[in-house]
């Protein structure tokens, strides 16, 4: 999408062939896009968060493994990279699908050839991901096109599943991006997203592409809801169970009770490579509990200030749990569906 | 409740009879008293908001009034006091309340007896507001009895409705102040409160007190309670109406809902002077739209930052209501009821 009128993606290629990614440490008090030159740099970025969200993350490893096969393609260059990459966030699982995926491509490359062979995988592997986004965009539509009902659409979203978390368009931002190319009018509400704020890079995204949309705390949504001013929520998946049960950013939960006690859609995007064909039940997927500095903390334009002394103890659950029931559908690559087991079935009867 | 180990009123009275007052602006990150000597420092303190908390601005005003007799008890200066202190505030009941109320006591009597007579009222003023908190507080202790079941009561508070709010024991915080007191083994999950982070007050009366608490983001309570390790919501009230509906700070109806999910209890301290009697449905409480400000930027121990730039709108709603079928039920000084326009009919038939 577009940064500074330009159309960019959160990741690229220069003319020199170094990879370029958006500084999402900087982001969205400052601009800052850094070059990836060596497997190090890859490693570096993903390790301290200057690439975030799995999609990204899947394909800035892939990269990595490209650029480290340009330095040595031996087999041992090539496990070498593949356990540095692999390393940068032991439990992502997207990072570890993107590095075997890769890896299988080139391993039975003559060595001449693997540098090539690595940069093609990974290209291929940003450009299935744009695709991915792009049809989640495309199901997404209509759904906006129904809450505009002829006027303007009002959408809330929580926490950042904007293209920056992909390589372009995102996953619940996507409908939100495609229908404002398309002309219909839309209006996001955006989360703040406590305690990390991601909502800002949701504020930032649609700021730079121009999307109309309004920032509130966490607590003003169902509040929104009551009083008719919202006619959508769309949001994204860090994993859904194949009955439908959503696991997402802190809170997400809350949004979805407000939603249905207002008969409000509520409906989560969700690339199949978010969905956990293993799990039935949302309970049983395990919740990380983050830093408490998250929370004691908040960061600004003008540095980081302290907000929650050491006198008060402070817990920071990173992600809830919304239960299928209410959850109106979910929107994949392939189409919409109930968030069933029914309805991913329909959608993937190759899991199934 | 205690300030430094030592057991202090939100407004107290000195050796030389000049009111002192904790300053309210400076917390959670600096504790200072400020001596108001005069009707212009007590009207300057609730203009500014060195107190805050409708009960504890009535005293304060309360406080003034005799303040200014002190110099000039003609009808004149009475008349001008009273103009001059209710023009601090407008919109707040409790302050015409308290000024009416000191009026009356004082205005007929001899212009010699005034000072006296209206420092009476207001020591009353306050003893009052303290009976009522502490009587909230005995009527809340069985609420948290049940919630402990033998063990230790995890109960979730949002926004302060604590004793600096009042002039002692709050509202909602008045049952775990007296149950912590009876030794009860309490625990408070404190929601930090977005966008104000009056959450941060509530954590800093609970810590100088030695109540165990824990802070949390606004977004984490319904995760809590889905994992059944909340056992009781305790809230306030800015204004309750005949039928039990709860106006409160921003975000208490999301917490409603998830207590209603996940059969948590869900109570509300609501002292009499809060509710609104000529009031049945709580749509109809207007809702406050504050400064955009209050979201953009983040108070810190070490100063301000901002989050969000002008790049983006912000909505800043301050109150939402939450329907009194979420409401389990009320907590008012004469005793508990529920949510009802029958209930609290029974517990105050000179109103109904």
């Amino acid at each position: 999408m577009k940064v500074d009128g330009r159309w960019r993606r959160a990741i690229e290629v220069d003319a020199d062939g170094a990879v370029l990614v958006l500084d999402q440490t900087r982001l969205p008090f400052a601009i800052a896009w850094r070059r990836l030159a060596t497997v190090d740099d890859a490693a570096s970025a993903i390790r301290t968060m200057v690439v975030r969200g799995a999609p990204l993350i899947g394909v800035t490893a892939a990269w990595g493994l490209a650029l480290a096969l340009r330095v040595d393609a031996s087999d041992a260059g090539l496990d070498a990279a593949c356990t540095q990459l692999a390393a940068t966030r032991p439990t992502a699982v997207n990072l570890r699908w993107a590095i075997d995926r890769v890896r299988a491509r080139v391993v039975d490359v003559a060595v001449s050839g693997r540098a090539d062979a690595a940069t093609a995988a990974a290209i291929q592997l940003a450009d299935d991901d744009v695709a991915m986004c792009a049809a989640i965009g495309g199901h997404g539509v209509p759904l906006i096109e129904a809450a505009a009902q002829g006027g303007r659409a009002d959408i809330l979203t929580h926490c950042n599943a904007g293209w920056i978390a992909t390589v372009d368009w995102g996953t619940a931002l996507a409908p939100i991006y495609q229908a404002h190319e398309a002309g219909v009018p839309v209006h996001v509400w955006v989360d703040e997203t406590r305690p990390r704020n991601q909502g800002l890079l949701t504020a930032w995204e649609l700021a730079q592409h121009g999307v109309p949309h309004t920032v509130i705390a966490d607590n003003a949504g169902g509040h929104l809801m009551q009083h008719g001013r919202v006619g959508l929520c769309l949001v994204g998946t860090d994993r859904t169970t194949r009955r439908g049960d959503v696991c997402n950013k802190i809170g997400t939960y809350l949004k979805a009770l407000a939603a249905h006690d207002n008969d409000v859609p509520f409906w989560v995007a969700a690339p199949s490579p978010s969905i956990d064909w293993r799990l039935a039940d949302g309970a049983d997927v395990p919740i990380e509990e983050r830093a408490a500095d998250e929370v004691r903390r908040v960061v600004g334009r003008e540095g980081a200030v302290t907000i929650v002394d050491d006198r008060s103890a402070v817990a920071n659950p990173a992600f809830d749990v919304t239960p299928h029931r209410l959850v109106t559908g979910l929107i994949t690559e392939r189409g919409r569906c109930a968030a069933t087991a029914d309805g991913l079935r329909g959608l993937f009867p190759d899991h199934a």
